[in-house]
């Protein structure tokens, strides 16, 4: 066990699995349900998967099922899903990281060159205040609106309130209301509060404080900041663009509404969608054309290190750079006036392609599980699953007891990383001494 | 004009581009019909393409269609894509790489360093003599059963061995039965040559003539060699296997078939798939459990160089093999003792990626043009085509103009390569001078 543990990667995959057996553990006790009986294995290692990996997918109506403490618990799965682990193991690696050779070293840069060895508790600090300043931000706007607005109890505003904040700056996902936040898509004061929250938390960490320490001077950004920022600009638009015009005219989703309520809600879904998780849309309404472009935009994700899942959207674009250079005919990948080093494109094609591996994999055994579904309905359940977006073309709740399960394997692989995942268990520990001649096979 | 030629990526797509324009021009023409009636331009387009391409995909019934001038001239053009543009354009780089600098030597490499610089005759020579005996093979065990066991005259079954023997070889797929080779599912006479034809020609010259050159020794093959030989090997056993048991008891396919009968049809399926493009089975009945399978067999395609398409077995085993070397932490990706050089890396990604975005683009695009089809077929018709591998779920014959034209943009782009294209639109003909300081940026 010492020995497995030697190599910091494994921490990673290993605590999130004991966060979500523990929040199944509890979530299984009567007192977590409303009709204080036990809740069946797979159901709460589905909500417990669902919430320590930032998804919010359900297959119980989450406020009608479970019971004031449940839904704390799922609070604070959902906290600690988030934050908690995510920064947590960041910290645990970089300590054990100086004690390490240079090849593990390698392994843990990620966090290592991105937080700055050495202001481990300034660290610590920094992301708590800012999860605790966006919460409250936006818990007091929420609750305000709710009392305000639609005539909440204080009380019951607040709870409300907070319980979306969270959900929303972790990129969850889950919500109290039984269409998610469906009827608020053309109220701009729970709207804007929960689309900022959404992009907030899901930039990431190191692109927030990398921007923030020189956001007078953009191109001193590290090449990954400017990625994330410019690549999660360009999203955004992309998918706003893209989704207004697929669903302007669809009666079943937008197309009822005036041109303000159509830009709002289509906004604030195209954030929630990368990979917030929240439906301002109904999902299952959609034009078929609009499958594919969400689908991307779910694949793709939020910033790394970050609330959000997906392949991150700093992936995306250094692999859209390593094209671009190849199709050039440029020796060097370069962005803004850097020279992208090896290991990291090959640690991006890695990510990306382990991903595609994944969603094929979980789409086919889920179309053998599913057999009445036949459109890309599927396709898109799963995408949502291993990006942790955890919207829903209706799908997750009417699958048996192996469909789930495969759904909550998804979501844990999507959460822990792939790479990282497979790392844990295949990570090679014995050196190489030796390295053998060079070729450069033609393959294509 | 001169100066867009200096760079020889680019005379791939043109020479593809003229072949199809003249073929589509011949097509057009009263005496190419069977109604001797001018053939509309986008039927024609779309004919000359599929067979330029070797895809073999239709939109009108081959037979009844196209008279024997008609046939004659798709035999023609599936020669000419098959073989003729694919050497000569590799011969035409060759011979013009000896006056280049080296940074577009790199580009050519791939021709080069496979062939070997100086033996542009012998090479031809050797291509010319595989696939003339692979073909009069073919036709003869195909004829021969045609005149003796299903009652055919003579010259006609000379005629349809002939036709079927140069499609079978060139991976090109046109038939003259409407149901493809249907009919012939549990005839191993016609299954194994036609299976055959489509595996050798499916592998590439680089790879059958370096595996030809030491094949008591497999250890010394190079690196493409083993990854394309090993790798096809591979694809046909899953291929075989999963298809077997995804349609064994499926009685709108092979359920009712005996198991010798159901192991021959799946076999020569499998082998067809990838990407042959005859149908001993009915893609529009297949169990949905089979598409994704399939959709993989043909993206993935055949070996490089040869008459397959798809990103290649090469390029698909190369990133597999980067990937688990990220997983398990190597610092270098090798395969078989030989270190597999970035650049390598890079291409292969490149390829796949950019396939992958086409797949993705095209598919997106034709669920909006073919509105009432809500399943799987509409991406498995668009890999089909991407792959050159031209099975059809029964869609392109039902698409407007349109339609057809996304089809022909795929198979174009198909046959061609994304990277090839893209490189032949993009490249960057300045070169740079300078280098830009390197960073590692952490995005996963
Ligand atoms: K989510
Ligand atoms: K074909």
């Amino acid at each position: 066990m010492r020995r497995f543990f030697r190599y910091p990667v494994r921490l990673v995959p290993f605590g999130f699995l004991v966060a979500i057996l523990l929040g199944t553990g509890l979530l299984m006790l009567p007192q977590a349900s409303v009709e204080y009986e036990y809740t069946p294995f797979t159901t709460a290692l589905f909500t417990a998967t669902s919430a320590v990996s930032v998804t919010g997918m359900s297959v119980v109506d989450t406020h009608t099922y479970w019971n004031t403490f449940g839904l704390v618990l799922i609070t604070v799965l959902t906290q600690v899903g988030g934050l908690g682990i995510l920064t947590g193991a960041a910290l645990v690696i970089l300590l054990v990281a100086r004690q390490l050779g240079l090849r593990n070293r390698l392994l843990v840069q990620a966090e290592t060159t991105e937080y700055g060895i050495g202001n481990v508790r300034g660290l610590l600090l920094r992301i708590a205040v800012i999860a605790l300043v966006c919460e409250a931000a936006i818990t007091l706007v929420f609750a305000g609106r709710l009392w305000l607005g639609y005539d909440y109890p204080p009380g019951r505003a607040l709870w409300y309130g907070l319980f979306h904040a969270v959900q929303a700056f972790n990129n969850g996902g889950f919500s109290l209301y039984p269409d998610s936040l469906l009827r608020f898509a053309r109220d701009a004061w729970i709207c804007l509060p929960v689309a900022a929250g959404t992009i907030i938390g899901g930039l990431g960490f190191p692109a927030i404080f990398d921007a923030a320490r020189t956001w007078r001077r953009p191109s001193r950004w590290g090449v990954a900041t400017k990625l994330t920022v410019w690549g999660s600009l360009a999203l955004l638009v992309v998918g706003f663009a893209g989704l207004l015009a697929a669903e302007w005219a669809n009666l079943r989703t937008v197309g009822s509404y005036g041109w303000s309520g159509k830009v709002l809600a289509v906004a604030t879904q195209s954030a929630s969608l990368r990979t917030g998780g929240f439906q301002f849309i109904d999902m299952a309404e959609l034009d078929e054309e609009s499958y594919p472009l969400l689908i991307a935009l779910m694949f793709i994700g939020g910033g790394s290190a970050s609330t959000a899942g997906g392949i991150k959207v700093g992936t995306f674009f250094l692999l859209a750079s390593v094209i671009w250079a190849q199709v050039r005919g440029e020796p060097d990948v370069t962005v803004g006036s850097r020279r992208i080093a090896g290991t990291s494109q090959r640690q991006a094609l890695t990510v990306a392609l382990l991903s595609v591996a994944l969603v094929v994999a979980g789409t086919t055994v889920l179309i053998g599980l599913a057999e009445d579904v036949r459109d890309y309905r599927v396709l898109f359940e799963v995408v949502s699953a291993f990006s942790t977006t955890g919207v829903t073309a209706g799908l997750a709740a009417h699958l048996d007891d192996a469909g789930q399960f495969v759904l909550i394997a998804l979501m844990y692989v999507g959460r822990v990383g792939p790479l990282t995942l497979g790392s844990a268990i295949a990570l090679n520990t014995r050196r190489r001494l030796y390295r053998y001649p060079e070729e450069q096979p033609i393959v294509s």
